[in-house]
Protein backbone atom coordinates (compact mmCIF):
# COMPACT_ATOMS: atom_id res chain seq x y z
CA UNK A 1 0.00 0.00 0.00
CA UNK A 2 1.09 3.43 -0.78
CA UNK A 3 2.00 6.13 1.49
CA UNK A 4 -0.88 8.47 -0.02
CA UNK A 5 -3.11 5.71 0.86
CA UNK A 6 -1.93 4.73 3.97
CA UNK A 7 -2.33 8.26 4.98
CA UNK A 8 -5.87 8.64 3.50
CA UNK A 9 -7.16 4.87 5.83
CA UNK A 10 -5.75 6.55 8.86
CA UNK A 11 -7.22 9.70 8.43
CA UNK A 12 -10.73 7.86 7.90
CA UNK A 13 -10.20 5.61 10.38
CA UNK A 14 -9.88 8.30 12.94
CA UNK A 15 -13.28 9.58 11.61
CA UNK A 16 -15.13 6.28 11.58
CA UNK A 17 -13.69 5.34 15.68
CA UNK A 18 -15.12 8.93 16.53
CA UNK A 19 -18.69 8.37 14.47
CA UNK A 20 -19.37 4.96 17.17
CA UNK A 21 -20.25 7.90 19.70
CA UNK A 22 -23.27 8.54 17.65
CA UNK A 23 -24.11 5.19 19.21
CA UNK A 24 -24.30 7.09 22.81
CA UNK A 25 -26.50 10.09 21.62
CA UNK A 26 -29.80 9.41 22.71
CA UNK A 27 -32.94 10.93 21.53
CA UNK A 28 -36.27 11.32 23.40
CA UNK A 29 -38.30 8.32 21.39
CA UNK A 30 -38.65 5.17 22.43
CA UNK A 31 -38.11 2.15 20.22
CA UNK A 32 -41.39 0.13 19.65
CA UNK A 33 -40.10 -3.34 20.37
CA UNK A 34 -38.74 -2.64 24.07
CA UNK A 35 -39.38 0.69 25.10
CA UNK A 36 -36.08 1.94 26.02
CA UNK A 37 -34.61 5.03 24.61
CA UNK A 38 -34.06 5.24 20.85
CA UNK A 39 -30.24 6.57 19.59
CA UNK A 40 -29.00 8.17 16.93
CA UNK A 41 -27.35 5.14 15.48
CA UNK A 42 -30.53 3.10 15.28
CA UNK A 43 -32.38 6.01 14.30
CA UNK A 44 -30.35 6.69 11.11
CA UNK A 45 -30.17 3.09 10.68
CA UNK A 46 -34.30 2.37 10.59
CA UNK A 47 -33.98 6.24 8.77
CA UNK A 48 -31.78 4.85 5.61
CA UNK A 49 -33.84 1.70 5.90
CA UNK A 50 -37.40 3.75 5.31
CA UNK A 51 -35.51 5.39 2.57
CA UNK A 52 -34.58 2.60 0.69
CA UNK A 53 -38.00 1.18 1.04
CA UNK A 54 -40.40 4.06 0.06
CA UNK A 55 -37.79 6.10 -2.64
CA UNK A 56 -40.95 4.99 -4.98
CA UNK A 57 -43.12 7.29 -3.48
CA UNK A 58 -41.16 10.28 -3.74
CA UNK A 59 -42.83 13.50 -5.05
CA UNK A 60 -40.06 13.74 -7.28
CA UNK A 61 -38.64 10.90 -9.48
CA UNK A 62 -35.91 9.74 -11.19
CA UNK A 63 -34.27 10.06 -6.83
CA UNK A 64 -30.99 10.11 -6.74
CA UNK A 65 -31.14 7.67 -3.83
CA UNK A 66 -27.65 6.81 -3.37
CA UNK A 67 -26.93 10.89 -2.43
CA UNK A 68 -30.10 10.45 -0.39
CA UNK A 69 -28.65 7.65 1.84
CA UNK A 70 -25.12 8.87 2.15
CA UNK A 71 -27.01 12.22 3.15
CA UNK A 72 -29.18 9.84 5.90
CA UNK A 73 -25.97 7.92 7.41
CA UNK A 74 -24.05 11.73 8.51
CA UNK A 75 -27.18 13.52 9.31
CA UNK A 76 -27.00 13.32 12.77
CA UNK A 77 -23.06 12.90 13.08
CA UNK A 78 -23.11 16.70 14.24
CA UNK A 79 -24.95 15.63 17.67
CA UNK A 80 -21.79 14.04 18.90
CA UNK A 81 -20.82 17.36 20.09
CA UNK A 82 -23.93 19.65 19.64
CA UNK A 83 -26.30 16.76 21.54
CA UNK A 84 -29.85 16.08 20.29
CA UNK A 85 -32.35 18.41 20.10
CA UNK A 86 -35.92 17.66 20.78
CA UNK A 87 -37.75 18.23 17.89
CA UNK A 88 -40.49 20.31 20.28
CA UNK A 89 -37.80 22.38 22.09
CA UNK A 90 -38.23 25.79 20.79
CA UNK A 91 -35.69 26.80 23.72
CA UNK A 92 -33.21 24.25 23.11
CA UNK A 93 -33.09 25.12 18.83
CA UNK A 94 -31.57 28.56 19.75
CA UNK A 95 -28.35 27.97 17.94
CA UNK A 96 -29.02 24.59 16.83
CA UNK A 97 -27.80 25.24 13.58
CA UNK A 98 -24.72 27.22 15.12
CA UNK A 99 -23.66 24.41 17.40
CA UNK A 100 -24.21 21.81 14.64
CA UNK A 101 -21.83 23.66 12.15
CA UNK A 102 -19.44 23.84 14.58
CA UNK A 103 -19.58 20.04 15.13
CA UNK A 104 -19.48 19.24 11.47
CA UNK A 105 -16.47 21.69 10.91
CA UNK A 106 -14.50 19.08 13.64
CA UNK A 107 -16.30 15.69 12.85
CA UNK A 108 -16.12 16.05 8.88
CA UNK A 109 -12.78 17.93 9.13
CA UNK A 110 -11.18 14.14 10.47
CA UNK A 111 -11.27 13.10 6.61
CA UNK A 112 -9.04 13.88 3.93
CA UNK A 113 -9.72 17.31 3.34
CA UNK A 114 -11.55 16.24 -0.82
CA UNK A 115 -13.74 13.58 1.39
CA UNK A 116 -14.34 16.35 4.35
CA UNK A 117 -15.76 18.56 1.92
CA UNK A 118 -17.65 16.02 -0.22
CA UNK A 119 -19.54 14.80 3.35
CA UNK A 120 -19.80 18.52 4.22
CA UNK A 121 -21.88 19.22 1.23
CA UNK A 122 -24.08 16.61 1.87
CA UNK A 123 -24.87 17.87 5.65
CA UNK A 124 -25.08 21.28 3.78
CA UNK A 125 -27.39 19.89 1.50
CA UNK A 126 -29.66 18.18 4.27
CA UNK A 127 -29.98 20.89 6.23
CA UNK A 128 -30.90 23.55 3.24
CA UNK A 129 -33.46 20.89 2.15
CA UNK A 130 -33.74 22.58 -0.96
CA UNK A 131 -33.22 19.74 -3.44
CA UNK A 132 -35.32 17.18 -4.04
CA UNK A 133 -33.20 14.51 -2.49
CA UNK A 134 -32.87 16.70 0.60
CA UNK A 135 -36.91 17.06 0.55
CA UNK A 136 -37.53 13.01 0.58
CA UNK A 137 -34.95 12.54 3.11
CA UNK A 138 -36.36 14.70 5.11
CA UNK A 139 -40.07 13.65 4.93
CA UNK A 140 -38.42 10.46 6.26
CA UNK A 141 -36.64 11.50 9.09
CA UNK A 142 -40.16 13.23 10.44
CA UNK A 143 -42.04 10.28 9.84
CA UNK A 144 -39.80 7.60 11.32
CA UNK A 145 -40.32 9.17 14.78
CA UNK A 146 -43.98 9.81 13.91
CA UNK A 147 -44.18 6.00 14.01
CA UNK A 148 -42.14 5.23 16.71
CA UNK A 149 -44.67 7.45 18.83
CA UNK A 150 -47.79 5.94 17.52
CA UNK A 151 -46.09 2.66 18.34
CA UNK A 152 -45.33 3.31 21.94
CA UNK A 153 -49.18 4.88 23.04
CA UNK A 154 -47.60 8.44 22.61
CA UNK A 155 -45.44 7.94 25.88
CA UNK A 156 -42.78 11.27 25.00
CA UNK A 157 -44.80 12.77 23.28
CA UNK A 158 -47.20 13.17 26.51
CA UNK A 159 -44.07 13.70 28.63
CA UNK A 160 -43.40 16.61 27.22
CA UNK A 161 -46.99 17.84 26.37
CA UNK A 162 -46.77 17.69 23.00
CA UNK A 163 -50.53 17.66 21.17
CA UNK A 164 -51.52 16.87 18.15
CA UNK A 165 -51.88 19.97 16.49
CA UNK A 166 -48.15 20.70 17.49
CA UNK A 167 -46.85 17.02 15.41
CA UNK A 168 -48.86 18.22 12.59
CA UNK A 169 -47.53 21.57 12.58
CA UNK A 170 -43.81 20.47 13.58
CA UNK A 171 -44.39 17.39 10.48
CA UNK A 172 -46.50 18.75 7.70
CA UNK A 173 -43.64 19.79 5.43
CA UNK A 174 -43.08 15.99 4.73
CA UNK A 175 -45.44 16.08 2.17
CA UNK A 176 -42.85 18.13 0.55
CA UNK A 177 -40.96 15.01 -0.05
CA UNK A 178 -43.95 12.52 -0.35
CA UNK A 179 -47.44 13.37 -0.58
CA UNK A 180 -48.18 9.55 -0.20
CA UNK A 181 -45.80 8.92 3.07
CA UNK A 182 -47.21 12.06 4.81
CA UNK A 183 -51.02 11.14 4.25
CA UNK A 184 -50.25 7.26 4.89
CA UNK A 185 -48.64 8.98 8.31
CA UNK A 186 -51.30 11.36 8.96
CA UNK A 187 -53.52 8.30 8.72
CA UNK A 188 -51.84 6.34 11.39
CA UNK A 189 -51.34 9.46 13.70
CA UNK A 190 -55.07 9.50 13.57
CA UNK A 191 -55.59 6.57 14.42
CA UNK A 192 -53.38 7.02 17.89
CA UNK A 193 -55.35 10.33 18.48
CA UNK A 194 -58.70 8.45 18.18
CA UNK A 195 -56.85 5.63 20.94
CA UNK A 196 -55.93 8.76 23.36
CA UNK A 197 -52.33 8.43 22.71
CA UNK A 198 -51.95 11.91 21.80
CA UNK A 199 -53.73 14.68 23.11
CA UNK A 200 -55.74 17.60 21.57
CA UNK B 1 -53.49 8.57 -3.18
CA UNK B 2 -54.76 5.53 -5.30
CA UNK B 3 -56.18 2.04 -4.07
CA UNK B 4 -52.41 0.68 -5.27
CA UNK B 5 -50.49 3.13 -3.34
CA UNK B 6 -52.19 2.68 -0.17
CA UNK B 7 -51.85 -1.17 -0.46
CA UNK B 8 -47.95 -0.94 -0.89
CA UNK B 9 -47.57 1.40 1.60
CA UNK B 10 -49.44 -0.97 3.69
CA UNK B 11 -47.25 -3.44 3.31
CA UNK B 12 -43.91 -1.60 3.43
CA UNK B 13 -44.86 -0.14 6.75
CA UNK B 14 -45.64 -3.54 8.20
CA UNK B 15 -41.81 -4.36 7.21
CA UNK B 16 -40.92 -1.55 8.77
CA UNK B 17 -42.57 -2.15 12.05
CA UNK B 18 -41.31 -5.57 12.22
CA UNK B 19 -37.51 -4.43 11.05
CA UNK B 20 -37.70 -2.51 14.18
CA UNK B 21 -37.08 -5.30 15.88
CA UNK B 22 -33.23 -5.39 14.56
CA UNK B 23 -32.48 -2.88 17.53
CA UNK B 24 -33.04 -5.78 20.03
CA UNK B 25 -30.98 -8.15 18.36
CA UNK B 26 -27.02 -8.50 20.45
CA UNK B 27 -23.82 -8.87 19.24
CA UNK B 28 -20.51 -10.32 20.80
CA UNK B 29 -19.02 -7.14 20.48
CA UNK B 30 -18.78 -3.66 22.56
CA UNK B 31 -19.22 -0.25 21.39
CA UNK B 32 -15.82 1.28 21.95
CA UNK B 33 -17.49 4.71 23.85
CA UNK B 34 -19.77 3.17 26.26
CA UNK B 35 -18.72 -0.83 27.01
CA UNK B 36 -22.30 -1.89 26.29
CA UNK B 37 -23.34 -4.68 24.06
CA UNK B 38 -24.08 -3.21 20.17
CA UNK B 39 -27.06 -4.40 18.44
CA UNK B 40 -27.44 -5.03 14.93
CA UNK B 41 -28.98 -2.40 14.27
CA UNK B 42 -26.21 0.36 15.41
CA UNK B 43 -24.05 -2.54 13.67
CA UNK B 44 -25.91 -1.63 10.39
CA UNK B 45 -25.26 1.77 10.47
CA UNK B 46 -21.35 1.69 11.56
CA UNK B 47 -21.14 -0.62 8.99
CA UNK B 48 -22.83 1.10 5.94
CA UNK B 49 -20.83 4.43 7.04
CA UNK B 50 -17.46 2.39 6.72
CA UNK B 51 -18.42 1.55 2.99
CA UNK B 52 -19.33 5.07 2.38
CA UNK B 53 -16.15 6.22 4.20
CA UNK B 54 -14.26 3.44 2.24
CA UNK B 55 -15.53 2.79 -1.29
CA UNK B 56 -12.53 4.08 -3.21
CA UNK B 57 -10.10 1.01 -1.89
CA UNK B 58 -12.59 -1.58 -3.14
CA UNK B 59 -10.32 -3.87 -5.04
CA UNK B 60 -12.77 -3.64 -7.97
CA UNK B 61 -14.13 -0.40 -9.23
CA UNK B 62 -16.31 1.14 -10.03
CA UNK B 63 -18.42 -0.37 -7.61
CA UNK B 64 -22.28 -0.28 -7.30
CA UNK B 65 -22.01 1.60 -3.88
CA UNK B 66 -25.87 2.23 -3.96
CA UNK B 67 -26.37 -2.05 -4.53
CA UNK B 68 -23.84 -2.15 -1.49
CA UNK B 69 -25.26 0.13 0.47
CA UNK B 70 -28.88 -1.64 0.20
CA UNK B 71 -26.90 -5.05 1.04
CA UNK B 72 -25.63 -3.43 4.13
CA UNK B 73 -29.29 -2.30 5.09
CA UNK B 74 -30.74 -5.01 5.25
CA UNK B 75 -27.84 -8.11 5.59
CA UNK B 76 -28.62 -8.31 9.40
CA UNK B 77 -32.84 -8.49 9.10
CA UNK B 78 -32.77 -12.31 9.23
CA UNK B 79 -31.56 -12.17 12.53
CA UNK B 80 -34.87 -10.78 13.92
CA UNK B 81 -36.01 -14.27 13.39
CA UNK B 82 -32.49 -16.45 13.37
CA UNK B 83 -30.76 -14.63 16.18
CA UNK B 84 -27.46 -13.58 16.02
CA UNK B 85 -24.55 -16.51 14.99
CA UNK B 86 -21.43 -15.38 16.81
CA UNK B 87 -18.02 -15.33 14.10
CA UNK B 88 -16.59 -18.05 16.69
CA UNK B 89 -19.04 -20.24 17.39
CA UNK B 90 -18.70 -23.22 14.61
CA UNK B 91 -21.44 -25.11 16.36
CA UNK B 92 -24.07 -22.60 16.05
CA UNK B 93 -23.26 -22.26 12.60
CA UNK B 94 -24.57 -25.58 11.85
CA UNK B 95 -27.97 -24.89 10.40
CA UNK B 96 -27.50 -21.30 10.20
CA UNK B 97 -28.04 -20.86 6.61
CA UNK B 98 -31.20 -22.57 6.72
CA UNK B 99 -32.48 -20.58 9.63
CA UNK B 100 -31.71 -17.53 8.33
CA UNK B 101 -33.05 -18.07 4.76
CA UNK B 102 -36.67 -18.92 6.51
CA UNK B 103 -36.42 -15.77 7.90
CA UNK B 104 -35.50 -13.69 4.77
CA UNK B 105 -38.82 -15.68 3.28
CA UNK B 106 -40.79 -14.49 6.30
CA UNK B 107 -39.13 -11.10 6.61
CA UNK B 108 -39.04 -9.90 3.18
CA UNK B 109 -42.36 -11.58 2.33
CA UNK B 110 -43.95 -8.51 4.00
CA UNK B 111 -43.25 -6.27 1.06
CA UNK B 112 -45.04 -5.88 -1.74
CA UNK B 113 -44.19 -8.93 -3.84
CA UNK B 114 -41.67 -7.02 -6.46
CA UNK B 115 -40.08 -5.29 -3.80
CA UNK B 116 -39.71 -9.04 -1.82
CA UNK B 117 -37.88 -10.74 -4.59
CA UNK B 118 -35.41 -7.50 -4.68
CA UNK B 119 -34.77 -7.35 -1.11
CA UNK B 120 -34.21 -11.01 -1.48
CA UNK B 121 -32.10 -11.21 -4.45
CA UNK B 122 -30.05 -8.52 -2.58
CA UNK B 123 -29.43 -10.97 0.62
CA UNK B 124 -28.71 -13.44 -1.42
CA UNK B 125 -25.92 -11.88 -3.42
CA UNK B 126 -24.15 -10.60 0.12
CA UNK B 127 -24.57 -13.94 1.01
CA UNK B 128 -22.80 -15.50 -1.99
CA UNK B 129 -20.08 -13.33 -1.72
CA UNK B 130 -19.44 -13.50 -5.67
CA UNK B 131 -19.94 -10.18 -6.92
CA UNK B 132 -17.41 -6.75 -6.56
CA UNK B 133 -20.06 -5.16 -4.63
CA UNK B 134 -21.00 -8.59 -2.16
CA UNK B 135 -16.64 -8.99 -1.60
CA UNK B 136 -16.28 -5.69 -0.45
CA UNK B 137 -19.34 -5.39 1.85
CA UNK B 138 -18.11 -8.47 3.28
CA UNK B 139 -14.64 -6.77 3.78
CA UNK B 140 -16.50 -3.88 5.93
CA UNK B 141 -18.67 -6.50 7.22
CA UNK B 142 -15.79 -8.29 8.61
CA UNK B 143 -13.02 -5.42 9.80
CA UNK B 144 -16.51 -3.50 11.96
CA UNK B 145 -16.48 -5.66 14.62
CA UNK B 146 -12.59 -6.67 14.30
CA UNK B 147 -11.82 -2.98 14.93
CA UNK B 148 -14.55 -2.88 18.06
CA UNK B 149 -12.53 -5.72 19.45
CA UNK B 150 -9.41 -3.74 18.91
CA UNK B 151 -10.44 -0.17 20.40
CA UNK B 152 -12.21 -3.05 23.95
CA UNK B 153 -8.97 -4.03 24.45
CA UNK B 154 -10.07 -7.62 22.91
CA UNK B 155 -12.64 -7.90 26.10
CA UNK B 156 -15.24 -10.74 24.13
CA UNK B 157 -12.18 -12.28 22.25
CA UNK B 158 -10.71 -13.10 25.41
CA UNK B 159 -14.12 -14.25 27.12
CA UNK B 160 -15.18 -16.69 24.33
CA UNK B 161 -10.97 -18.02 23.88
CA UNK B 162 -10.93 -16.36 20.45
CA UNK B 163 -6.84 -16.53 19.48
CA UNK B 164 -5.43 -14.53 17.09
CA UNK B 165 -4.87 -17.11 14.52
CA UNK B 166 -8.25 -17.55 15.00
CA UNK B 167 -9.07 -13.83 14.18
CA UNK B 168 -7.08 -13.98 11.19
CA UNK B 169 -8.17 -17.12 9.74
CA UNK B 170 -12.00 -15.92 9.71
CA UNK B 171 -11.33 -12.29 8.64
CA UNK B 172 -9.00 -12.45 6.04
CA UNK B 173 -11.24 -13.16 3.06
CA UNK B 174 -11.68 -9.38 3.66
CA UNK B 175 -8.91 -8.94 1.67
CA UNK B 176 -10.98 -10.49 -1.66
CA UNK B 177 -12.60 -7.20 -1.33
CA UNK B 178 -9.91 -4.89 -0.08
CA UNK B 179 -6.34 -5.40 0.11
CA UNK B 180 -5.91 -2.09 1.44
CA UNK B 181 -8.33 -1.92 4.47
CA UNK B 182 -7.41 -5.96 5.60
CA UNK B 183 -3.96 -4.45 5.36
CA UNK B 184 -4.81 -1.25 7.94
CA UNK B 185 -6.74 -3.80 9.97
CA UNK B 186 -4.40 -6.33 10.28
CA UNK B 187 -2.12 -3.76 11.78
CA UNK B 188 -4.60 -2.62 14.54
CA UNK B 189 -4.73 -6.75 14.73
CA UNK B 190 -0.71 -6.56 15.73
CA UNK B 191 -1.08 -3.52 17.64
CA UNK B 192 -3.62 -4.86 19.36
CA UNK B 193 -2.04 -8.24 19.81
CA UNK B 194 1.29 -6.45 21.49
CA UNK B 195 -0.85 -4.72 23.89
CA UNK B 196 -1.96 -8.18 25.17
CA UNK B 197 -5.29 -7.75 23.83
CA UNK B 198 -5.70 -11.08 22.30
CA UNK B 199 -3.61 -14.25 23.00
CA UNK B 200 -1.55 -16.30 20.73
Amino acid sequence: MNTETAARLERQFRFLVEAERLKEVFRQTLNPHSRRYENAAEHSWAFALMVMTLAEHANHRPLDVLRVLKMVLIHDLVEIDAGDTYAYDAAGMVGQHDREARAAERLFGLLPPDQAAEFRALWDEFEARATPEAKFAAACDRCHPMLLNCLTDGETWRKHGVTYDKVVARNQHAREGSEAVWEHLARILDEAKARGSIGD
